[in-house]
């Protein structure tokens, strides 16, 4: 962990990363219902919105549609990541270079570790060469903190959310986006555990408006910094819409009441 | 995913490699109704067509043959291959570096990702390496985007092409081969998960000329941007006339009728 | 070995650590008892006491952590560890390079080696690394020295225990971590196989005052050298006095009922 | 595949390498009928002989005894081999890097590839490895195509040894060294499937002077370019009567009958 | 091989290292007969016996001990080994990289290779890095050939042993470290298939002093070159004695009788 508040990944301290690894994590099928999300212009004009303070894509969307909103935009590259046609033990191929994600332009970067993975040892010391190498481009580092694999029944038990909020203080992560535990004060849990690395709530699959952010302001009541949301974003209708909500529960300390009043 | 409509590899924003990666992967049985097929001259000598915008094929045949052709046909690197001797888990060695393939005079690269594989997660980690190496010498990066392994049964599936064309974007692939879905609204899918990537459809095993020339068309109407042909050209007795239908089809906006009466 | 008397991690040819790396290798379970050991301050500011050589934590504690306590404590960078949601063999991931350590600060840095483990050779090739690189910063290099895993069923057997301190001496470790192997014969014939090696004995898991600093008076009686100790100190209300007995009976000659009288 | 009839390897654009890496791959049981055999002397003392382009020997017998015979005889310096101790799928380790090789006066390199072995992927990368470090050190390459392991039954069989040959030159070897497939045509097909890359044929066990010189004559009628031998010339009595025979078949057009007389 | 003969570890083309990695092969159980044994200044102190050409050492005694004992005793630095906690196949972790062993004075590096073992290919591999780099360094390099693992039944067969002998010749090191086939006519065979390269006898577990130089002397009168030892001299009570006798069959063409003789 160092200090990332002076970066682009924050606002006033807080944290709201736009989603988009899933055409390759889940496939065409996190399409369907709203077809025109496939086209990765969409969530990058979303990304403009003054809520969202980085989108995160893999290396390709990133060479591909990233040049178009540079000064809009600010990019958090996610460095690994695998498709879902992979049926062994949860793993992660690394698919960008820090180097590389620089170059890109990149502001920040990604990287996901399965602890109890049987992979997890390989992950760990990749992470450690993406996690130094950030260092030397002063990149911040979020940690998708997802225990899987072998023995992990549960992965959102809040012992097991906690031990991955710590983990990723531990390892050096200056952001750890975690699954909600379920309760407040199991998110207390794991913000304590995680120090001073800070902790984005995982925005999961689609709920409704009001479900969906009363997790967040949860998140954000029990210590969160905020939220990395994909499919609660961009598979409503209106982005905007509950990126306003979002920017209301995050930023501006609204409730959710407020937040939903604000945006009818 | 980056511009390429200025490099050899494309013409009007098209393409059509013809490729002969055959005796490498599929070994001398590919030759046997064309004898003369397995000297790799003739296919040179029909990469000069100019509807072929590059020829495909391995460090040893370019070593060997293509300092004849360097100024009449343009090279595609095949980087990665493997022998049908092989039993195990579909994988593909990586037999050229790229350094090696720029200083044979190549102007674009290949690379086969084997979705779903098992050794899906090292394939992409050397592509990774192939694909930044690529950028670094300014050379297109086309995708063989083949999901096949484990848990896949059928690997034409049109979920699977979608999915096979986004991986391709995703992972910083500008041109993506793929199995063509069987259908021009599955193509369509496939192109429009694809993004800026431009998708050229596999050529596959022989056909009859309407057939082959009827999926191709199928492919320019559903926005595909080509084709990477091997066997439905050399397979033939006569590839010129085969390369004349699809210059037709390909570039010049005609129907297979046309194209096919074009050629009597 | 190399003589290391004279660098931070001694003091009068005595070690005394306190290890903090159960974050990652327990997980939050070990901060239960005691909520507020979970916050690293907390174990930052034991540190600062005079019997304290070193504090050994994980390269995320020390980025996030060591920039406020670098005049007052000396930092040993745990270089490898693995959490406990790890299911296979025993393994342990390299966390931190040496390079990175030597940059937070470091004034040693720490390796786990289990022997016996179907890892130990690829630990032990990693241990080769980093130990050499460790010499190229002068650093000493502690090793937690456990062996465990297949073929292994008592790790504390006086014999294991004495194999595990040669092996710190054969392999280049100037200090030898081992688990207190039951009795005074045994500890000393522990120390006598460390060679010039420094033996310090794992402090382990909570156990009363007079029970734990009798096995430390033991350990020092037998020719070891000091302790690495994590949850006999911060796991009780007040680790200052139990430094204070063990700075007595480690650094000043003290019996067990001397320390404790004086800490009463 | 580079032009290589300038290289010490050939004479006239035909091969004939002496082979003696036996010690190494069958161990000393090859030597038992001729015990001089043993003495690598020996095998260096018939490669003076005219008819022999290049001795291939492992690195240990070209540091012992090349540079006794660095004027008079060429040395191919074999890069891998294993032992037949190893009981695993075929395999061979990387005993020497191009870069020594070179160093000790090699004016050629071989290597070994075991097509459809499970470890074919592997070692067709370290085949790129050698082949692109050989290039820069200006040496040709010679790969021993040997299909083996998993799913070969046959591995003389017509197809496999034609897909041998091709597969020399897809992956960029300069000659194949491969078995006699059986008959003329059979040789006459892997020759054709070779491209531009030298055929020889692999000598195999001790055979009578003209079985064996008339395979040799078969794969020279066939389009081969030579041979690759070491039991049929250093199991015999007198090395030097066959290498004057196989020089009267390969280089000078002879008959097996002419050969046969000419050394009476 | 290179020639040795001008290096500290030869006296008169012949060889006696006394080795000393059973702290780490074995564990504290060979030290148990005689406890002082396990002090390395009491091995190191017998190395300054004239007969001993070199001490065989693992980097951690080296670094330890060896600086006080530079001008009195050469150093072997065994670059590879293994606890016999370890219960896989066969194998060896490379403990030492060469430029180490060659800052810590070493004048030879020894290597294990356990030929037959299914970590043979690997070992080769780490064997070829290791011999390459003792070249640069201008370190003789001597191989403890051991083959062992699966399908190795009886690793003594004279057979087995001479192909041992054959495999360093092969592989490159200058020096054989055998074990006793059991007949001089079998050692002779080994000596013989080793070429160019020096074979010495292992000394193994500890017999009566005829016994021992017996064997010793079988293998001098065989053409091996000494013998490298541990067990039968730092398990005596008296090294120094067996070390004179030894003096005199190596160096001194002495009978056995004539060399117990010497030494009542």
């Amino acid at each position: 962990m160092i200090p990332i508040d002076d970066t682009p990944l924050c606002r006033d301290g807080k944290v709201l990363i736009l989603a988009y690894d899933h055409g390759l994590e889940h496939g065409p099928v996190d399409f369907e219902g709203v077809p025109e999300s496939a086209d990765p212009r969409r969530i990058f004009e979303a990304a403009t919105h003054p809520a969202v303070t980085s989108v995160a894509v893999q290396k390709g969307l990133a060479e591909a549609y990233y040049p178009s909103y540079e000064e809009s935009v600010s990019l958090l590259a996610k460095l690994n990541g695998t498709s879902n046609l992979w049926m062994g033990e949860p793993d992660s191929s690394v698919n960008c270079s820090v180097e590389y994600a620089a170059e890109l332009g990149a502001s920040s970067v990604g990287f996901t570790i399965y602890g109890g993975s049987n992979n997890e040892i390989e992950m760990a010391e990749e992470f450690r060469d993406a996690q130094e190498a950030a260092r030397e481009h002063d990149l911040p580092v979020v940690m998708w903190s997802y225990p899987r694999g072998q023995g992990l029944k549960n992965d959102t038990k809040p012992s097991t959310i906690s031990y991955a909020a710590r983990l990723a203080l531990e390892l050096g992560a200056d952001v750890a986006k975690v699954k909600h535990p379920g309760s407040h004060s199991a998110m207390e849990d794991a913000v304590r555990m995680a120090g001073k690395t800070k902790v984005v709530m995982s925005g999961g699959s689609k709920r409704s408006d009001r479900a969906f952010l009363r997790s967040v302001k949860e998140t954000i009541d029990a210590g969160g910094n905020g939220l990395a949301v994909g499919r609660n974003v961009w598979q409503r209708e209106n982005p905007e819409r509950i990126l306003d909500a979002l920017e209301a529960v995050i930023f501006e300390e609204a409730t959710v009441d407020e937040a939903l009043a604000a945006v009818e």
